[in-house]
């Protein structure tokens, strides 16, 4: 089963690394994340990469990619201060996230960061006023298009093409950089024409913006780009095959420069988390199901798990006949039920102790931890 | 507003120390948890009150109920540890999470603990074997009342009344004490009468048990008892009343001893947690409401919001005519929009930089903090 994610020698370097280790605990192999990253690179050599530090914020992912000439998008101050401690020069920064303080705009300004993503009137007043000049982002909102997605993102972020097009105006007249139209399919997309819906309309809004005067240098995609668990997607050369056609279809040959923001594209297939199976029970003895209790759940790893959102694919090295299983984690709170609807099957001879890995979990995963919850530590992360 | 919550005194002391610090924060009032615990002691007269740690687990907070000679329940060895730093002494504590590792509760068992609870049979055997001759509580599954509960603990938690029998005859066969039954009615649970089905069952546990020999001891109805939100519950005396006279009506003048675990009803009223309004956007010019973005959010103190289980009292300095928003957290995360279905009224006055002020917030909010999604850090608390 692992075979269908990693290869022969990476499992046994995980193993041999899982071995006689105090369970739960993420591993890292940071050669995915180099190897991943080579391949948005190669799939999309005209784009410029930003890795969404949200994602996983490890100092060490963080330097694998610097030293492999990567971008970063920030939600946050702090997540800034911490690309900027490992020597990586403000221009190779973004700061994407529509919702953020005054001061916090003016810190990072402060710090030289010169490109930043709005949606609303009030942020760009801000941004204009305390960060001139810089290169704006206006986000669209996508409403209708994301409805393959694990993980849609909502009207939250956004807002509609009209308003767009009257901030983008209004971001001008202030003195910033109106500089493109960023837009998120929503995250693990697998409905690769999610972007060819969001694609017709930004091409609507820079031929309305041009008339008005205003030419539009860029499009940042954001992420979407899935990783691979259980629901199978299509791979990356095939989404960047489908959004260069896309792309060519809407603006013909001279498309515009393009920013992507790979995070979970980028950092989950990196990783394998390891748990234990704490207890096995019935709550009856005609129970058809078993619950079987580990020590990783919602909030010490697997918050994405949350509603079953994202299932992820989970070995065990026990084999023979396989029934179903109620999945939980180890907290008092009723929440801490990983999958109850999602009908895992694991074999009739687990027992107590064996360790259960769950793949591809290299992203929103230990970051999502809760700092205290149950008295539970934050998940331990290797990286190797 | 603020005064259906808090005292005329006790908002100025709130405001005092809240002014120009920087948000978002909690701050819990310790002497109001000091007034709840005296509350619950003096309604339950002869019951043994266990803090459920996991509520709330701050120092002050421990070092407070110990000074006036609480139990207290722990979810974990890491709660237990910080417990038994205080000087609280092991026959003091119960280990109330039936999810627990056999290293765990020997662990415990090693610092003194001699009181846990149990669902399964696998558990009971660890018990038996790493820590002999222990109390044990066994939980009843509680699924059919829990229908007005803001946080019920579904089935995770418990067995059915059949397979708690056989488990606490297992338990004696292995040199264990079955101490009595445990159940939980769900948390922030408003109808009394939950308690009053409940004990309808634990009466005929005991009835069954004792005509095979063995005579449990104690009732033990954990947690349930309210805080105090948007949606109205009863008081404490009403429900030290009820429950009284449900305990009466099923055991006769002579019932069990009673074990209460209140965690939200101890802690929930005496936190303000102290937020910013980021921006306040609308998507179009003729969007009906408006996104209010705080500094506080699903990840870093209200997880609580999610699925927009609790609702907690909202208080804003800013009057006048009221409009309808949506309220939504700092992270590029569709999750981390706190309410949307309800729709919570705010002034149309309310400016970016407002303080929006959180009441009741004391229990699950902190502790349950991710440890940096987004950058963003763990929620501060402050003492007062």
């Amino acid at each position: 089963m692992y075979l269908d994610y990693y290869s022969q020698a990476e499992w046994a370097k995980i193993i041999n690394f899982a071995t006689d280790r105090e369970t739960p605990f993420l591993i890292v192999i940071l050669e995915r994340i180099r190897n991943k990253f080579l391949l948005f690179s190669n799939n999309f050599p005209n784009a410029k990469i930003y890795y969404a530090v949200k994602a996983s914020p490890g100092i060490e992912i963080l330097t694998a990619l610097r030293d492999l000439g990567a971008y970063f998008d920030v939600a946050s101050i702090y997540e800034l201060d911490r690309v900027l401690k490992l020597n990586i020069p403000p221009n190779r920064i973004s700061y994407g996230n529509t919702i953020k303080k005054s001061q916090h705009i003016q810190y990072a300004y402060q710090q030289g960061v010169r490109l930043f993503t709005s949606d609303c009137e009030a942020d760009i007043r801000h941004i204009a006023k305390v960060a001139p000049g810089s290169k704006i982002f206006l986000r669209l909102i996508i409403d209708a298009v994301t409805s393959d997605s694990d993980w849609p993102l909502s009207r939250k972020f956004g807002c509609q093409p009209r308003m767009l097009i009257e901030l983008a105006l209004l971001a001008k007249e202030l003195g910033l950089q109106p500089y493109g139209v960023s837009f998120h399919v929503g995250s693990q997309q697998r409905e690769i024409s999610a972007y060819d819906a969001a694609i017709a309309q930004v091409v609507l809004i820079f031929e309305q913006l041009e008339k008005q005067g205003l030419k539009l240098q860029s499009i940042n995609m954001g992420g979407g780009f899935p990783a691979d668990y259980i629901t199978k997607a299509n791979t990356l050369p095939t989404y960047a095959e489908e959004i260069y056609r896309y792309l060519e279809a809407h603006f013909g040959a001279q498309f515009p420069e393009i920013y992507l923001e790979p995070g979970r594209g980028l950092a989950g297939d990196a990783g394998v988390l390891v748990s234990e199976v704490i207890l096995i029970a019935k709550k009856s003895r005609t129970d058809l199901r078993r619950w079987v209790y580990t020590d990783i759940g919602i909030f010490n790893g697997l918050m994405e798990a949350i509603d079953e959102s994202i299932k992820y694919p989970l070995h065990t090295d026990k084999t023979g006949p396989t029934g179903e299983v109620i999945l939980a984690g180890p907290t008092c709170d009723s929440l801490d039920i990983l999958y109850e609807n999602f009908k895992y099957q694991l074999p009739l001879s687990l027992e107590i102790g064996d360790k259960l890995y769950w793949l591809s979990t290299g992203a929103y995963t230990a970051s999502y931890s809760s700092v205290e919850f149950n008295g539970f530590p934050p998940l331990t992360t290797y990286y190797i």
